[in-house]
Order: structure tokens, then sequence, then C-alpha cells
């Protein structure tokens, strides 16, 4: 394996490929990037057996690659990314001499790290003969967005870590619950495959880091175990999470008693206030009151003190209504929905409620009551 | 208590005095920022006993301070500066209700914090009747940015933690050392009194973060156990360590057996990437060879690798060398020097020797050699 490019172009490649290094592994392996030079690019991957992302290098006058001898090694991924980091912005030379040792240079500086033979990497799944799935890569990262968020933190049950992703009759739709809140966020497309897939959250919210902005295309492919993301030169591979995802079609209320529109900037303020005093109580608890044409939004906790606060409505149906809820919850959604202008739906103090952007139908946000105390 | 002012104000003032608050105290008082409201000024104060910042706030157009009713009040720090941060940038007032509990509020928001009674904060302490001495604030930040790094991080010798500040014939000194590298760095004063302390390391480099930039004056004060520093609206207070500080007069060479001078970025790079590979080692040992007029820089790891590169040496008086140091110690030295040429003075492998910039004497670098291995 020989090779010379300009360093900022391999510095790029290992950076979009480091967030599937391993951390902490007990297989040494996993914890490096493969380097695979061929006879006209470079495939650079690395794979932690759960993400895997793997890129590719071609000549070009700005990266001025020269492809001299093919090979593969795997390097040790902290050490590989930093060494190049800290090169001279210049022309890097590397190549593998005996037993894997390789040597990164410039024109003044030689670097030997040790290497491992290229064989023990584990293979990527192979996504051969699979319909694929066509997204515009910022539709992708915004159905990513406002959904990750709502996935379960911990493991007590494994497919609520993962965003439920369905697509029929050519609706994509995301969901994702941790079971006291819900996100789903749905788009329409043409010529969609029908399909269905839990993929971990966490995953997803590192693809959101390696997406091009705009409209750049991103193609999905679903096997039984896994999903590849492929945009431009990137691929982005995932296990899928087994087990079947819970029915939310039926928690999704499809009536209210109350319907209120306030303007977005106005409510996060309050909310997020709300949850500053609320930080310390278990569940964070946070309070609304609707009462005629305003909305008083509290929290109280007995060590810090308090915080009550009016929020204007622009328009109401309906009854008034109390509900106490997770203030950290409601924070995250509205976040999520990072609207000019709210709708929030109730049915009452013991019903989840709704909150989406007034007059978009497409993302919508459940929130569950936390009992008055 | 009561008062209104612009929030940004306050966000500003407590913001510069929060590095003073104490963070892990069983003494709750301690973690909590003083308020004093008087006829014409708000006077806000942390103090964790070993830090002091205090700073006060008169009404300008800007800030559109109004002091209705004087009083004083404790708050919970880390709440209080939350509170204020998320209120929307508008006018608020604050008053103390019963029992320490103390509204802040805009036309729209009521917070409410449990606070402590004031008298239960522990007093500054005294500087009365003290000679003053006074620098440019530029020039201050400066003394410390190219000192502090070298003090002791452990307290196995409490002295070593401080930097040693001494003035003696109208020349200012500070000196820092751990006991395997030195740092020294002097300024010529007009009228200075004769003192000497040896002030915490990390709390000199709390005081650079609010030195305003440019040439604003600061005055210094000292007694027996404290300095304070002043620098216009805001008072920085430290404790002094105890104990005498070793005299370092002698171990700085007068004479050198190798003298050379190069580039600095060239030779910060090369030291940046040694110390790299040396990382994982105990001593992060780089080594240097000067063989007529070429410097090699390396290291070497048995498990990572190895790196070698060649320094052009822009001149050099006397014999060759090879010498190795610990690379990290270099590489805070080199950048406190930020210099675009470095002198470099050796006697020989077993010798501590000196950085210095090229024609200025006022800052030194001691680095004491690791024995070859």
């Amino acid at each position: 394996m020989r090779f010379s490019i300009q360093k900022t172009a391999l510095v790029q490649a290992v950076q979009i490929v480091s967030k599937a290094v391993a951390v902490r592994t007990t297989k040494q392996v996993l914890s490096g990037i493969l380097l695979e030079v061929r006879d006209a690019e470079i495939v650079v991957t690395a794979y932690d057996m759960e993400l895997g992302i793997q890129t590719r290098i071609t000549a070009t006058d700005d990266n001025q690659l020269k492809i001299e001898q093919p090979g593969s090694i795997v390097l040790p991924a902290r050490y590989f990314s930093e060494v190049i980091r800290k090169l001279p912005d210049t022309i890097i030379t590397m190549h593998v001499a005996n037993n894997y040792m390789t040597e990164i240079s410039t024109a003044s500086v030689q670097f030997h790290l040790h290497g491992i033979d290229a064989e023990e990497f584990p293979k990527l799944p192979s996504f051969v003969g699979v319909d694929k799935l066509q997204l515009q890569s910022d539709v992708l990262a915004n159905l990513i967005r406002t959904t990750a968020f709502a996935t379960a933190n911990t493991e007590v049950r494994p497919v609520l870590t993962g965003i439920d992703i369905k697509c029929q009759d050519n609706q994509l739709v995301f969901i994702a619950t941790d079971g006291l809140r819900l996100a789903t966020h749905h788009v329409e497309l043409s010529d969609a495959p029908t399909w269905e897939a839990v993929i971990p959250g966490k995953s997803l919210l590192e693809l959101t880091k390696i997406l091009p902005s705009g409209d750049a295309g991103v193609d999905l492919y679903l096997t039984k175990s896994h999903s590849l993301f492929i945009t431009g030169d990137t691929r982005f591979y995932t296990r899928l999470i087994d087990g079947t995802y819970p029915d939310t079609s039926r928690i999704i209320p499809s009536s209210h008693k109350t319907e209120l529109r306030v303007a977005g900037d106005e409510m996060l303020g309050a909310i997020d206030r709300a949850a500053l005093i609320a930080r310390d109580r278990d569940n964070h608890m946070v309070r609304i009151e609707v009462e005629d044409k305003v909305m008083t939004v509290s929290s109280n906790s007995p060590e810090i003190g308090n915080v009550s606060e009016t929020v204007g409505i622009e328009q109401k149906d309906g009854e008034n209504v109390q509900i106490a809820f997770n203030g950290r919850y409601v924070l995250d959604a509205l976040r999520a929905l990072d609207a000019t202008s709210l709708t929030i739906r109730f049915n009452g103090a013991t019903q989840a409620f709704v909150i989406e952007k007034t007059g978009d139908k497409s993302v919508l946000q459940l929130i569950s009551p936390v009992l008055w105390r």
C-alpha cells in the first residue's frame, strides 16, 4: 500500500467515519480505521458492529490523490486521526512496510504507527438486491431531529430506544416514544417500497451529523437485520433493533376538549423558565392553567422557589383546563417543532395532550400528563 | 430591598463574580451570591473563602438601574444566574419579601427564590492603609499567562501551586515552578513598592478571565494573608499561600554550551507531533538531536509507533547536543512564549535548558531533561 494525498482530504474522510469507531472494546481492531487502497480510490471504514461508516476518496485536482500501490491496513483511530491533523497542511504520503508498520510522512516529518492486518477487520453487512427508498438529505435530517429525542434512554424495553420507521402507501412515518411522550413525523413520497424497521435513535442522530445540508439525495436500503443510508461517497450502516414496536396509532387522540393557539417563542420561554425551577424534582413537574383567554405556566420547588407567568392565547376553542406535565419533555417537543405558532389540544387533566405547528399536521408531539399532587 | 434594572447588566455582573462561588461546600451561604443594594449602587459579591470577586453597578442610561429601597440578600448562585439569563431581555425588578423570599420579575414573569440572610455571608478581607502597585491589564494578563501553567498541580508542596510575585528595585518578577520546569517573566515599573507574595496559580488564571483587554489600569494591594486586584468596578481577592518560596535564582544557568535560533511555528509543530506519540509514556519523553546545522525532534512508544522530523536551524553557536525531555512541558513553554523566533540554550544532556523569545530577555522558560533510557 502506497499513496499520497493532500492532508485535508484525508483528515475529512477520517473525521466522517470516526463516529463509528468503537470507544470501549476488548477487540482492538474495532478501535481502528480500515484504509483500503484500490486502483482508483481509497475506501475509509470504521465499524463498531452496531454502526458502520464508510467513505471513499477518488482523485481530484484538490486532493491530488496519487495511488502507487494498492493494499490495506487498519490503524488505531485515535492516534491516526490526531497524527494527520497535526501534520503540516501539505501532501502526505502513506505506505505500509513490514509487520503492518505504517509510515505517514511529509517532506520533513516521518511518523510510523503500528497497524493491524486488514483481514481482521469485520465485514460490513451486505445489501445486494434490496429495494431502495429515496429521500432528500434535509427531509431525512428533519424527520430524525423532530423524533429521535423522544426515544427511550434506558434498555428496559430495547425496542423503544429506536425510531420506528414505516413506509406504506407512499407515506414515510417516523415514530419515537419512551412511554411518556411520543413524537411522530410523516412525509409523502412517490414510488416508495413498503417496509418497516426500528433503527437505534442514537445512530440516526449520528447520521444527521454527516448528512449534507440541502436537497442532496439519500438512498435508504433495508434487510432483515440492517439498514444502509448512502449519500454521495458516504455509506452509513446501522443494525436494526429486534422486537415488535408497539402499535401507537390508538393512543393519538382524534378529538379534543380544548384547543389553543399560542406564539411559539413565548411558550418556549415560559416552559424553559418553569422547567428550570422544576429541574430538581423527580418528574420536572410544570403546570399550565388555562382560564378564559389567559394561560398561566408555573412550577415550584420547596427548596428553590417558584415561578409563574402568563402566556397570551391567540385563539381558544373549548373548555378551560388545568394540567401538569414533565417540563423537560414539553421543552424538547417545542424545540423540535421550532414553530412561530403552536396549536395545543387537551382532553382534560388526565389525558395526554398534543402539540403541533399551527397549520402543519406532519409533525405531532404527544405528552403524558403528571397527576396533580 | 427593591430595585429595577436592565436584565443584561445584572447578568454581566453575576457572570463576573460567578467564578468565586463555592462549588463543593457544606456551608450553603458560600454557594450563593451576595447582593447589597445601597443608595446609589448595587454591590455583587461571591466568596468561597479562597477567592473573592466583587463588582458594582451604578446607574447609567444603558442599565436603567433604579433603586427604590436599599437592603441585601444572598441568593443561590446556580439558580439565580440561570433565572436572570432565561428572563426576557427587558427591565427586571427584584425585591425581598418575608423570610428572605426574593421576587425576580418582569411584566409577565414572576420568579421567587429562597434567599439567605446577608448577615451570614463572610466578610471579604480588609485592605485599609496598604501600598498599591499599579499595572496595565494586558501586562498583568501576560505575566500570568506566561508563568501560571508551570505551577505544581499537586498539593505535595503547597507553595509550588502558587506564583511567586516579587517587586524590588522597580522590577516586578513572576516565577512559577513545579520542580521540573520553571517559568519567569519580569517587567520594569516606576515608583513601585517592595513586596513579595505567593498567590495561587489557579486564582490568577481566573483573574485573567475577567481582566479587561488593553491598557486599562489594575491596582494590586497586599497584606500578610491576602492580595487584592482592582480594575474598574471589579475587585478580585485571593488568599496568599503560606511558606517560603524556594530560591530559584541559582538554578537559572548563566552560561551555555550550545545556543540555537529556530523558527517558533516550526519548533511548536515538531514538539506537538512528538508529544502526541509520547503521550502514553510516563514522562512524555521527546528527544532532540542537534548535529551540525540539523535538529531532529523524535519520540517513540513501543505500543503506538514513532515520529522523527527535522527542524531547520537558523543559527547555531557551540557544540552538538542530544537531550530528552518532557514534550508536554516544552509544548506549554512554547505556547506561552508564542514567538516567531526562539533562542534555545543547552548545557549538555543532563542540565536544564532555557527557551526564550529571540531578542527578548523578559520571559524565560527552563526545562529539566529526562535521562536517556
